[in-house]
């Protein structure tokens, strides 16, 4: 029998999160950048650039067609994804079945962030990347976001850069890699991996990309559709520390809570023709809902000189208005606690995640009174400003998602407006115990990952 | 704002695993029953009661039939469970693709096992349960081991005793509750809710259920079928104590190599018409492959008077043979290690889950030589006795199986033999890593549950 000592190491890196919270504490300046001359060099980058982004019919779309038996929206290549329909029977909630489109990737992509030490302060690998749905277009994302056709060359297109470092294990270390759901409302069943990789090697550093401290993205999380989604969803995976050791419920507790949630909810979601989803309807342009809610299917060309490809055409969804996802907060016993909700949502893997508090497109509300209406919305939509600790308009993926905003916040409630027991399908939890969730697939939805974005980098206290 | 302190706990239960120690060290004796007299008591629970199963032609069931459009295997109510058919598609491993029958039963079971402390020390309510494809009839299972047909009474029959402890939240203390997977080659995206929950009330004691310590059932876990698979699968996620700071991989590596592993498969695994499956044959009394493998679909009808009906009739899956199922171990750096298999199954929920090293029918590879055959096999089948720390033969869920038995072991091997850098698919795990795992959903797949029922229980020293 081997007796090799040399081979083990610790199970946990104690010293990790101190090297995190140390770099979340480095907000003025950076090894490459001050904070303040950030803006400046987002410019450049977007002046280097030529982007053209416009609406299309269907018709104009390259590759792209309707199957004939489906109706589906597929590409030609059979890659990429396929727009398609969702069947969904809940049985509960506010809308107990419906049919709608949905977007079918089954491949998992890749987000990864390059981390390496400057001066003894982690700095992140953000690159000012186009996508067609941004609502200005260019916005930080992470070192990598490939899907498994761009890195494998189905575009034909250059190669994905810093790619190397996320898929041949043992280039770096790794300090995060966890498979992360996507927004089950519009994605069915789509997971991403979440990386962050740490290299002390020499990297050359590509005009469109900057090394920024994780204090450094949290001052640009405080400014509007800066920090695109998929680089918050990296973050809110970091391995930052939260040291709160009580909490209103213990950890066995609210995993049991999640877990009778998860049994409690019987979900039938079946793919289905787009052709025969009940109350969308097609033209040439466009596919939408009846009444105009939720989102429309579109059409975009885009021109841009700096992507893997020079020019595309793609499907996107476009929401019917912006949305709101909020936290309402509390301290509890000096301990700041968050309102979970245990969410269904129809793409889900498996039946319901962590939401913020409130998460929805207020407007397809607009008609519904009382009762009717989401719990905690209004106390949002109508929080006094001093309760508001953190508020910014962030964008979802630009490259499915065209112009979807939404309002995300962090509101502190009292007793009244925010009991300590709260209503079914909701707890109380500390930010160190999501944070310890995000660790594992399937439990914390992208928008609440969102807002441990912000939290992980010190972009709001609560 | 509250500050109210006192509704706070601690987040982790550090006296727990202290607790279920104790209750593992006290292996001859509890407060109800020496270990001894243990087989006496099962033996008397036999005699009070009468049970008989007998295979019967499909048309004898009772309520279930073939559906004509389909060829599925329902039962009247829609309730239960159906026999369908899989097709899947891994485009890797020794069988790329095929078609299968598949059991479906979306609804999510609750297997939930009382503690107690007497005289300081925790036991656990265990029942003999006879279940018709169990080879001996009568087995210890949970407290609870109810579909939510049971407790909802689709059976009609009496209600399911002890229950309360398990639906009603705030009854007692929760100190397990997580949602497993169960068998990927036979269910369909099944899981059940594996839960343990402490009491301190008087609980009236019905004369098929005895309080045992954990280390009582940790000796019965050595005989061959006393202890039932739901027993085990709720033991497996227990909160006993690993206590090793060192591994091969840090958790981080190894939860990266796991995300890895389910990113690298592309599963397309959906149900179709059981009638449809290829290579399968249907007669009066069965449903089986082409070539005799893998398992049967069988029919019995049940007489019993100590169920929560008194009689029925049931289909069953037969394996054809029995399996085995086994960790490789080796102490690295004198810390035990299990090798750990990413195994793809069809039925699974998400792709991959970790599985013992080897887990198979042998007979369905004994026309296979060389590389077709499963790594590991035959270093477990050929190893020497001194090499085995443990084997016993446990027999899968009774109330689906029909005599699924398995060898379940712990070989020792060498360098030689299981070399420190493992084949692609297979990684080094400590006992602890692979138990913190279980804390969660769709990690560690239902046959390793046994396996660590046995470590946990200390039914076995690697």
């Amino acid at each position: 029998m081997s007796t090799n000592t040399a081979a083990l190491r610790p199970r946990e890196d104690t010293g990790l999160a101190h090297r995190f919270a140390r770099s979340a504490g480095s907000t003025g300046a950076g090894a490459q950048l001050r904070t303040d001359d950030f803006s400046g060099w987002l410019r450049d980058r977007k002046r280097a650039h030529r982007f053209r982004v416009e609406r299309i019919p269907f018709a104009e779309l390259d590759g792209w067609s309707f199957k004939a038996n489906t109706g589906n929206l597929t590409h030609r290549s059979g890659k990429f994804f396929t727009v398609e329909g969702l069947s969904a029977h809940t049985g509960t909630g506010l809308v107990p079945q419906w049919q709608q489109p949905i977007i079918r990737q089954p491949e998992v992509g890749i987000l990864g962030i390059l981390a390496k030490e400057f001066d003894g302060v982690l700095h992140f690998l953000m690159q000012a990347k186009m996508e067609p749905g941004n609502p200005n277009l260019l916005q930080l994302s992470p070192t990598v976001q490939a899907t498994r056709s761009n890195y494998t060359k189905v575009h034909r297109g250059a190669d994905v850069k810093y790619i190397g470092y996320f898929v041949h294990p043992g280039r770096g270390r790794v300090l995060a890699d966890v498979l992360q759901s996507e927004h089950g409302s519009w994605f069915f069943r789509k997971s991403n991996r979440n990386m962050i990789v740490e290299t002390d090697e020499d990297v050359p550093l590509d005009e469109d990309f900057c090394w920024l401290t994780l204090g450094q993205i949290g001052e640009l999380l405080r400014r509007d559709n800066v920090v695109n989604m998929d680089a918050r969803t990296v973050l809110a995976c970091a391995p930052t520390a939260y040291t709160e050791a009580d909490a209103l419920s213990s950890d066995t507790q609210l995993r049991s809570w999640f877990t009778a949630e998860r049994s409690g909810h019987d979900v039938r979601a079946e793919l289905m023709p787009l052709a025969q989803v009940a109350d969308w309807v097609r033209d040439e342009s466009v596919i939408e809902h009846v009444q105009g809610r939720y989102f429309r299917v579109v059409a975009v060309s885009v021109e841009a000189d700096n992507r893997e490809v020079g020019g595309w055409s793609q499907p996107l969804f476009e929401p019917s208005g912006i949305g709101v996802a909020a936290f309402v907060t509390r301290r509890i016993g000096g301990v700041p606690h968050l309102l979970a909700h245990a969410k269904l949502e129809g793409g889900f893997l498996d039946t319901v995640e962590l939401a913020p508090t409130i998460q929805c497109t207020p407007s397809n509300y607009a008609h519904r009174m009382g009762p009717d209406r989401p719990s905690f919305l209004d106390l949002v939509l109508s929080a006094d400003p001093s309760r508001i600790r953190y508020e910014a308009l962030h964008s979802e993926e630009g490259g499915r998602f065209l112009k979807a905003e939404s309002r995300y916040l962090f509101v502190e409630a009292d007793e009244s407006e925010a009991p300590l027991v709260p209503p079914p399908g909701y707890a109380w939890v500390t930010p160190g115990q999501l944070h310890s969730l995000t660790q594992h697939s399937h439990y914390v939805n992208v928008q609440a990952r969102t807002l441990l974005a912000v939290l992980n980098t010190g972009a709001v206290t609560i």
